[in-house]
């Protein structure tokens, strides 16, 4: 089989790990996964799940270094859109004005993980990457902004660290204290940028 | 032996719960915490909490219930103080600036409790009560301030929830990639009192 064949394989096997991984964490929660529950989620060979890991945290950090890496690289921006509309995305994405019932699944996935990290070092750093991986993507958005004149002349780093606060914190406070779709942190989150990032 | 003395006896088991329980979860994690192990930790009769507790989701609710009390009531805001104190005091309460050991503890504490509570009912009404009084809480301090000239006259309802936001985002963050014990959140929420709230 071609060396291309094997990284397709490789990666179909992964995308089918991380997908039995999310349905078992949403079915059983972290406290009580096991690898078997994530292998009867499993549509593929359950041997191939165990001969790769050997505990469910060896599985579960890969399968948030893969849902982390879709969340928060550079890929997530579109490079041609206009920094407004880059802005608009980077927004969307973190604190959407509504979670349909995908995306709140996802972002329990990851809350219930995130729980793991100041108690497991491996997972800290995974959370750690994800959060510089933010951070680079939003100063760069943010510097292109105030050279095109679409924001105003605000301290990047600063805000970029404010907005990345202000979006985790209103997902958290919508997650842990409503059941809604609405978000209601995400009306304060525009009021913000409309008031002291968007150019006039 | 009369009413006073119930009560005292009770809350002094109450709290003797409480610290078991906190003792356990740091040593176990909410994951593998028992009734067990709490009883492990337990100076009192073992009795007393079996008899008080079927689940330990029954326990953590009180423990919780009393942990967000302390940290959100009116009371934990001196009301002679004036409103630049009492918000020096919120914002050192909700992100100080360096972790002692044991502020680290209860903070992970809550943490941990929080991620039951997008899919634990009776744990998100006790955060969305914990919301709600620190809501009412930053609001009255903001009111008063922009009202002796403290604070500059923005709006009290979209400042309070920016500043919950805030804090709970640069908290979180903190937790999930980082084990130093300086919050570099806190400089970025000083930046933003202080460039927008403070009067000068």
């Amino acid at each position: 089989m071609a060396a291309d064949g094997d990284v397709d394989q490789r990666s179909e096997t992964q995308r089918a790990i991380v997908e039995a991984t999310y349905a078992a964490l949403q079915t059983h929660g972290y406290a009580d996964l096991t690898i078997q529950a994530i292998a009867d989620e499993f549509e593929k060979s359950k041997s191939l799940l165990y001969y790769h890991y050997d505990t469910k945290d060896e599985l579960l950090i890969d399968v948030l270094k893969d849902g982390l890496d879709q969340f928060a690289t550079r890929n997530a921006v579109d490079p041609d859109a206009t920094p407004r509309e880059q802005i608009e995305t980077f927004l969307d994405r973190s604190l959407p004005a509504t979670l349909d019932d995908e995306t709140r699944a996802f972002r329990l996935t990851i809350f219930e993980l995130r729980s793991q990290a100041p108690i497991n070092e491996a997972y800290r750093e995974q959370f750690a990457r994800a959060d510089r991986l933010l951070h680079e993507t939003l100063v760069e958005i943010l510097e292109r902004g105030i050279e095109t004149g679409d924001f105003r002349d605000v301290d990047p780093a600063y805000t970029t660290d404010l907005l990345l606060s202000l979006t985790e914190g209103g997902m958290t406070r919508h997650l842990v204290t409503s059941d809604t779709a609405e978000v209601a942190a995400r009306d304060t989150l525009d009021t913000y940028v409309e008031s002291t990032l968007l150019a006039d």
